[in-house]
């Protein structure tokens, strides 16, 4: 980027935005406050951190260790509230930018209240489809175990848990349902492989389960009773369900995409097939969402990857037979994909880019001409 | 960026919004609608064009130029309409990311609307700063014909205008005023060096004239008349003012900042003084602006520059001698600056950051070893 | 990279070499030199330019172009002379760089007697590899298409002509030869899709072929002979060579490297096959040659492409079904792959590492403290 | 950089060069080869390492210190052994890239016997110009020790050490010898401020001190004589000099340039002298010598600062009035700059571009149109 003449250069900076906020949620008591406070911290912000207030004992004990490690105790404000009293903190204080990771409903209020200085991490909509080519039976374990993982570990509360899995005609024909309705099965409470949900109770879940199944071809793979049949000691105001599946036809879930796509934040996914003629239906399914978060295309196929990954958008979309839609630390972009307000996680490029902003410096030093005169006005 | 494993691999791209919204004001009807038009079709998105209505007859000749060289009749929407149905429409179409450039009053009130998914260009107040060291004669005058075609050419109404201008006492003892005095005094509706503002009458200028000379301690420093006492053909609902400057001590700026620092987008400025030890001063007041756009430290000390530069923020800033706040094209990051809506025209990486969105794409495709088996539950 | 204390910063900037030459072979009479030319001028060096004294009124003619198009006369010296009086040239001038395309031999001489001060394109030794995955017939057909264009089109002497066809017993047992066979019979001078070797006699392949069929199992695949039985007008110190194929069994080629994989820059290659469990063999085969120019990896299998590109090492790398070995302008990074002296061509990043150097400019102004003193001696 | 069609995409890649070698000098035992080791190892590089016999004890312990960390045994190899057996067994083993540390005169036979595959940080000649701007007395306290240290620290024998000091009028005029003549008086064997040199002997000072002082004008500034008039132990196979410093007119230093810019090794450097208008002969000075690795220019005036790093060419060059020539470890680019064979040191950018090359994979995969038929032949 050349100037118009010697002694002009410009030089791009990024410049911490100085006062900002982070706003995050129960599922991730450490990572998600730890991870977007060291962001903020790094970039030279100086953060008020407010977690949510059933597990915010956690990143407290968390600040405790930093400030014995040296942190300087003026460096970040960590504020106890609700979410009402920090949303009035943050109407007053109006930071330059404030970093919020929880429900898309909660995200669009303060965008609007906060005049957009905000970055967002909505809990999206996460799918995953799986391609033509089924691997051998090694290969179809480990795939079903994936799936399984991605749906049901923690209970289906983490922002990237599996809520829709797209299954070609092939692997429904090899076997899936059963490996993966058994896995689900092994899971118990007693060995914290299921607990609560903390958003979402039993009668919810089973509700949505029950409109799912009024559905026209609609059937019931695995699940959909309360967990132990009732015995169990989570309170009431939390959910206790079974790992749960339904399963709708393709068409189905096209004439009902709210209905089929609205997120739960359990361990409830809906299912569906698919064929290669039908793989436009698919895609038209895979866009039709509002929400973009990550994504997952098992297979290796590579013109099948290129198919879906070409016409779809997502934050962070996993391709591959080992592609998951959770737990892979090292690749974090999240956020409502293909939205301005999208923030990222953890890497390098999505620090610089969540927690700073963009200023160019241009120096233009050099002397004036002994002769120079004013230009003649004509 | 490794993964975990043989196999796994990270890639970043910049993936289009893809139905994204332009809204450009009237002061730059080719310039800035032809920059975000062609940064937005680049990086693949399908913009909806909207131009201020006093001026968008340049823009539409523009588009049927490019029509005329190929650009395919679906790729841009241009809609011609008043702010008001834009605004409506914008709201019921709900596009991925929508650019506006004007006022940050209306800015804020789109950032509202459209709950943030927005890049903004707003008018911002943009400041000069004159250092300690003032070159020969050829330099000062130089200089000052850099701050007059800051602050009075197009009448003001760039929204790069210099509107404040703090005055290193050297300069002032110099005879800053009386060069800038007699650069203002050639102007003339003749030559088109002076014109109309069209969002802002005499009255108004006249009326904000008056407030800042009731200050403690202000001062005229030329202008403050109607062009040509009246003699003119500028319709009534049309701002005609001369090339007017108020200068203001220090403090009585800083008991006032939010009167001295509004913006009038005609050929008004407002100009104090500082010696070596009213720097604080000087930085307290140019951080206690909400807005930042551009700004300009002429000085070639280097200590100066990098007190100032170190205790600001401004989207561009240009420093040296030579610095000026408008016209380089070369170099465009302007916007709130300091705020993650803030946009950037026609650099390479401004364009990316406006109109395109991060997409991770990891590859994981190993084989699964023939012998996995799913772990066992403990 | 931050520095060690407020007023230090460090810049990394690439710079000109100055005074730099550029050799160029006969194959590319126009191609090679402007894109170097050109890349050359780009990043602000003087450059000497030498094109083979056969086809150098093709540059010459350019040149007279870029003057006409503004070039001034003393940017660019093109000298016309043979290769040994450029040799005595380059002895003399010193150039802080030279960049040379042609022979590994003459590279070599001219790397040692400039002192490694060079970049250099080898002519190196291309080769490509099908996978086990052989698609369908019009799949098969494109392919075979590309593999006769790689290997014959201008009669092999393109720099990234394929010399070493790697065949997956797959493609062997679905009829690739005899695609290609009948291919390579359409070819004739009467079309021009055959003609002269200009670096290379009939003899000479004639020799070469001799001694590889004489290699255990070793079988003429196709060609073999004199173009139209020797009825044309090339002149005899050129070749006149149909193309030509030898088959020898893996194991054979193994043993004999350095006779099965010499470049003749002719329409001539050395085809050999192997199944699932030779591929490590094939591994060791393309690693043991000293030169790596382009690759082709045929294959959309994700694990195969993986294991081949893993562990060869080639400048560029072609993968997928319609991986080639010459004419994707687009990407060109050649040069003897894996060494220090490689030179890229085309791209941004190919000119800026060709053509500049590193300069680290670190600002360090801060004022000195007033009360500093001496550090007491102790 | 896309591709001609879809699936066909380009990544750039840096790769490992494989086998490697690593040679370094006695003049820094471990900073050297421990940089240059890790940065080979980050790279993925299986480096053979030597250092110089006289001081490998060092590094020999390091590597232990490296295996009880976990390096694994057969990650490095390490060799003890004299220049002249690690020459014939690079000739030996053909590594794919040498980086050499030492003298130029050892730098270009390698360069030459190994045709040009190595990374070069000769040991240069460092120059340092003090520009026309004279700060407070505190600010030429700490620049005179600075220049102190540059030129006298170990003695001399940094590859950085301040060879050449061109000293602007103004400074001349306001005493910086006297405070260099006290500083380097203030140096004794006692305290260790100075020491023997290594490759270096005081008889061959004292030569080059003679020849200098027989030049039109010159005079010796301090030193000039042996260490405590030689009462000393230090063996005769080494130097040992006082700090000394000969002033030549810079007229007979460019008359005489190849003797006054050879470089010692050793606690000596010449002085001289420029006005304004004299600084294009100084210009003249400093890019008529052959090697260039690191430079100075202490000034923070801008113009001047263009002036000087416009027109000269350094691997390392700092700026501003607190620049030095040696002891900034974060900004390590030395070699001989404006040189295809530079390496640099110790930044990302420096092992990425030291210890890696480039390498293209470009990705074509698109399925073949089941139509797709032969073109024909015209």
């Amino acid at each position: 980027m050349p100037g118009d003449h010697p002694g002009q250069s410009s030089h791009a900076y990024r410049f911490p935005y100085g006062p900002v906020a982070i706003v995050t949620p129960f599922n991730f008591p450490l990572e998600i406050p730890a991870l977007q406070l060291m962001g903020a911290l790094y970039m030279g912000n100086h953060p008020l951190l407010k977690v949510d207030e059933k597990v915010a004992v956690v990143m407290d004990q968390f600040m405790r260790l930093l400030h014995r490690c040296g942190l300087p105790l003026e460096d970040v404000d960590m504020v106890q509230c609700s979410g009402e009293t920090m949303h009035a903190l943050l109407l007053e204080a109006d930071p330059r930018c404030t970093l919020f990771t929880g429900s898309s409903r909660v995200a669009d209020i303060l965008a609007r209240d906060l005049k957009g200085k905000v970055k967002l991490e909505g809990s999206g909509f996460d799918w995953k489809v799986l391609g033509p080519d089924v691997p051998d039976a090694a290969g179809q374990e480990y795939i079903a175990h994936v799936c399984d993982q991605d749906a049901h570990a923690c209970s289906g509360q983490k922002c990237s848990a599996q809520s829709l899995l797209v299954v070609h005609r092939n692997w429904a024909d090899a076997g899936l349902y059963g490996r993966l309705g058994a896995m689900a099965a092994q899971r118990s409470l007693h060995d914290l492989t299921v607990g609560p949900t903390l958003s979402v109770s039993t009668a919810t879940v089973k509700a949505h389960v029950a409109k799912l199944l009024a559905l026209p071809g609609a059937e019931l793979l695995w699940g959909g009773e309360e967990l132990n049949g009732g015995q169990h000691n989570i309170p009431a105001q939390f959910g206790a369900m079974q790992p749960t599946a339904v399963r709708v036809p393709i068409e189905a879930v096209l004439a009902n995409i709210h209905l089929c796509c609205t997120e739960l934040f359990a361990p409830f996914q809906v299912v569906t097939e698919y064929t290669d003629e039908q793989l436009p239906l698919v895609l038209q399914l895979l866009e039709a969402q509002e929400e973009h978060l990550t994504a997952a295309v098992v297979s290796n196929d590579l013109v099948f990857q290129h198919e879906v990954l070409s016409k779809t958008t997502n934050g962070t979309t996993y391709v591959g037979l080992r592609a998951r839609t959770t737990g892979a630390p090292q690749n974090h972009w999240f956020g409502p994909a293909g939205d301005p307000r999208a923030a990222g996680i953890g890497t390098a490029d999505a620090i610089r880019q969540t927690w700073s902003c963009h200023r160019e410096i241009i120096q233009d030093f050099a002397a004036v001409d002994k002769g120079w005169a004013l230009p003649a006005r004509t």
